[in-house]
């Protein structure tokens, strides 16, 4: 029965194993829009016991998961500590802390971490390729991509630096990290509009920043592109035969594809 | 004469379509600047007259054509619960709606809905093939798509209530609904200003999040420019000539093409 | 000597005629420095006289060469009424009309087109066959991104008139135009925050109308970077040699090649 | 021993120059930080006995390094005046300067260009090949770019004076060069909102420049990505073998590629 609990809770290939997953990844989901909904000033006076409510009984819920958990894996320790385990704990806890400790309420929005869980259930086939396909591109590109942020975050220091001293804390460039903040605010195109350069010489730095931030976007769109088109396939080491990213096994002639992405 | 009515209003190939087409498409431009004018105070008020004139002469041209379309089509029903029927019964209501009630008078916005008329006139050979393309490709990468979505409103929800624990509603993050609507306009580089974090902690967190959201823009583009580059062509099966995506016998061989654009 | 002349004034291949479009090159762009410095009120009062010696200075000057240029041509109509043609009188006439008629300053302003002269000046070897070559991508892609600016004008249409007929008047969104105003400021991620929306509903809508903005811009970038790719060669009739995408004539047999970059 | 001492501080294959690199890395980054905290006000008053001993302890540091620097270097003056050499000068001068002439504080910030050091270091092999591939794409496609640099700056200079003509310094377009640095603001989707429309026209032609501002960004990332898709090889002159860009001799036959990437 533990070994069938197993089979139900972990794995997502049975029929019962795959109602639970969508039961659990509407539980979650509900939660969590109960926690956005909840912080509201309104609505969390007018419904405060009902909120109350299903707070406790989504906990309890989630309390015996949690349990369950433990008692079905064959290495409950390797489960307690590992990724998972420590985001499961930590959407139980917030509630029985708040049980003991009043006043620290905002702790209960820790819950909002629960979202993390849905990515667990989403290891369905189809969508995990994808999203493989598209881990696989950004890990075959961290290189280059942490070239471009150095850059970028040299780029913004020593532009904040210099509006720090062009505009100076008159214009509410008060402090260096300041100015970086808008410095930031700036090169990504966001552009709050909450600091503001004031000064000819201030402007005119801020315009040449602008134009580079909106050419260099340009080089981390080119970084992905070009490894996600390099991507789509894997070469079997045996026949040759193209197969996709996420093939094991060729599938033509079933030998097991050992050669990994070019990392280049 | 019912036929040749049907071949005017509905098809695009005779040369009396092709007016009938033109003079609709016309009407449907005009109709929607008088809606978008008409919603001008001042110019409400200078030509209350002119516009509610115009507006019937419209409304009166547009029932004609409706019920036309009623008349002629083969299967009435279906015409009239299809999504054209609906947009074009849509289109006429409000102003009768108004004749009876009024007091409703921004019920006649919905009148808007007429300028998704102009895409069905729009069904022009090239124009749609190119659309056609346009949405191949979205739809082959919606997986992909998807994926990125599903990360970047984890990302805003995560952020949002991150930020509404640090600013804190004096801050203006009075909720996490509008931590959230916050963290999507950082996110997209949208940056209205109307809220900005004021803390040192919100100016640090808000800093990764932009320069996050800057670099992850790159990940759908590159999905969509890797699918367009191969909506490129569709191989025939018989004889392996590449042809355009668009065709459906091949130009070589002239057998009919059956494969489908990769799905991956 | 009047063919000299031509050959100095409109041809690039001579000494005499580069080094005449050199100096014609920095007269510009100083007269254009002018008009801009010009227009900044301290400036404009402090140095009132100056301006306008220099003023007359260039304009005297250009008037030469516009003369020069009718007198050389072989068919002076066809240049006076060309597109650069027009372009020269447009550089010269605003300075002579604020001779006769006073108090129309603002005209002054015009002369900001002199600018584009320096797009023929331009016309350089290396410079326009890049030039040529961004140019035919995004001719070939023209239809593409006309069905892409349609989508994004019927949904900023779409949008502005919901989000006038949610914020109303009393949140700044005071008419149907200045809602899509508000719309294309959104979408396009500017976000200049002079309007916002207040309502929870308006809120909601935005937040979606900025994801669709923030993934929509993926699609003109992947139809520009597919089309930038497949520009890259013209292969010969002939030899099927790959040649350069401004090339005329192959560089293997030296027939003309009259094939065209794929219009698909 | 000059000979050795020469191997650690300038190359970076020993284990003790490694060793140095790291440490120095570290010693940059920390006197970066130690500026950028200072310039904060209550930081500055409250700790201002601590930080300016850290940095004489840094700058005598930072001193040493220049000075053997230039003794071990083999041509002292060429290391001098390097661009190195000079960054190496100007990260320890100011606080000399602060010494003998008080008062002129702001000239302090001027380390932060120490920043600049840690590329020096970063020379590593791999994130080096990354860079010089970034780099090469760039350079590839510098005359494109200029070329779209170009059409922005014109772009933005006509859309500044109309907007400056349209809005006048009633609506806070009080300038050309004020005008200019908003419509930089707008084009590049920055958008800060300090300077807004107010006129109608004037909101129509900036919904006009947002749009296509919107749709010109696709034209530089469809650049590098081509340049970065097509810098993935580099072809062997002697056995057409492809080499990855960063090699220096073919990985087949051994002989020195000399064949630079296509320029076009």
């Amino acid at each position: 029965m533990k070994k069938r609990l197993y089979n139900i809770i972990f794995e997502h290939d049975t029929k019962a194993g795959r109602a639970f997953d969508i039961a659990l990844l509407w539980m979650i989901l509900f939660s969590v829009v109960i926690v956005i909904i909840e912080s509201i000033p309104e609505v969390h006076e007018a419904f405060f016991k009902e909120f109350y409510t299903i707070e406790w009984v989504l906990t309890i819920l989630f309390s015996i998961e949690y349990i369950l958990r433990i008692w079905t894996s064959p290495k409950p320790f390797r489960y307690i500590f590992s990724f998972w385990g420590l985001v499961d704990l930590l959407s139980i806890i917030p509630t029985y802390f708040d049980l003991f400790f009043a006043g620290y309420h905002y702790l209960l929005t820790v819950r909002i971490f629960r979202l993390l869980r849905v990515f667990r259930i989403l290891k369905l086939v189809r969508f995990n390729r994808e999203a493989q396909m598209l881990f696989n591109a950004l890990k075959a590109s961290s290189y280059k991509i942490s070239v471009f942020l150095m850059t970028v975050l040299t780029m913004v220091t020593i532009l904040g630096t210099l509006m720090y001293v062009i505009e100076g804390s008159e214009n509410n460039f008060t402090s260096i990290p300041q100015s970086i903040y808008w410095a930031i605010v700036t090169v990504t195109t966001v552009g709050f509009g909450d600091i503001v350069p004031q000064t000819v010489l201030g402007k005119f730095l801020s315009s040449l920043a602008m134009i580079m931030g909106y050419a260099i976007i340009a080089v981390p769109t080119g970084i992905i592109t070009v490894e996600l088109s390099k991507n789509k396939s894997k070469v079997c080491g045996n026949c040759s035969t193209e197969n996709p990213i996420s093939a094991n096994f060729c599938s033509q002639c079933g030998k097991e594809i050992t050669q990994l992405p070019d990392a280049s």
